[in-house]
């Protein structure tokens, strides 16, 4: 199955391997310190994957001093709360619900749909939802393109997050995002994925 | 910049094109048609890309039939219709709201996740939403690797599509995503991006 899968798509094996099939979700990390080059390198690489209306809706709070790092780690489930203190570098992923400001300068094509399509707060809500968290993946991919481990976590207090955080109230939390260089015993066993047949169907 | 952001990725340079700096989202396609291997080979890439528990509530129909592509395109905005009837292949991307089901299976570490935590269907709901978007990306960033151009689109009438596809209601359409080789002008120029210092705050 695997050497099929090989044969049929474009991308190297090893970058298969980078990207996903030995990328793993890292629990603990090395003392090794994430650089800000490291995380510039990778949004340089994730800012062109693609969002509805080139809305660009993530924003990226790095948490990098230790006043920052107690603010997050008292919001975070109880059992994300040692891993979050420990990694080198915790990332908080966020939509921006005030996108549509920037959409006459990201989507020239068509600069009137800050007012048409999206005067509408819930509107503009549900639209970063959705490409906030295409965003989150794209950088959950940049991180393993940098050769880094990602620890993503969406067990935290949303609310209390938002309101420590992003205290104006226009953006919203998506995910948490430990990263580093994977620690020992950094993982679980890999669990077990569906089977083709039972994602996907045809009409 | 570009040499800066290659020189801190470990991701080779022809990965980073294939999948982010030269990967364009395609308004028209040639005739070759993607076959049912590629998508296997797609799946088989994207199934490890990480889930809240491992959840992976990603549902993907395949639209083959003329019948089922007269079926989604009459629920498609009219600006996305001439493309989703035109092209080789069309993936409509939903989340299944009931992913809690096979949660015993995939996720053995807490097998009791599926009662203790996803037990009302809002809850299911959200997580759906979040993850399933993830998954989605993950499905974007295959069908490049795949060395094919994809057409994400959110233009479309939801709940019809909704209703059409998934009449037993446990399942919300995410994306439609066209899907083939590009075809000729099958892009506009690319659209600037947020600039690092626009996106990225440290605390």
């Amino acid at each position: 199955m695997t050497i099929a899968a090989n044969d049929a798509l474009v991308l190297d094996a090893a970058a298969q391997d980078l990207l996903f099939r030995e990328a793993r979700t890292a629990n603990s990390f090395t003392d090794e310190p994430v650089t800000d080059e490291q995380v510039q390198a990778i949004y340089d690489l994730i800012k062109y994957g693609p969002t509805a209306f080139n809305q660009q809706p993530l924003r990226i709070v790095l948490v990098r001093t230790p006043e920052g790092r107690e603010r997050l780690v008292q919001h975070m489930a109880e059992g994300n709360q040692a891993k979050t203190s420990a990694a080198p570098l915790v990332a908080i992923l966020a939509q921006d619900n005030e996108f549509h400001e920037e959409l006459p300068t990201v989507f020239p094509h068509f600069p009137q749909a800050k007012d048409v399509f999206f005067a509408e707060r819930s509107t503009r809500e549900s639209s970063a939802a959705l490409n906030g968290a295409l965003q989150a993946a794209y950088f959950i991919i940049g991180v393993r393109a940098a050769g880094l481990a990602a620890g993503p976590m969406t067990g935290f207090d949303a609310a209390a997050i938002n309101k420590e955080f992003f205290p104006e109230g226009d953006h919203s939390v998506l995910a948490v995002v430990n990263i580093g260089m994977p620690g020992e015993d950094a993982w679980f066993p890999r669990s077990p994925r569906l089977e083709y047949d039972q994602v996907v169907t045809t009409v």
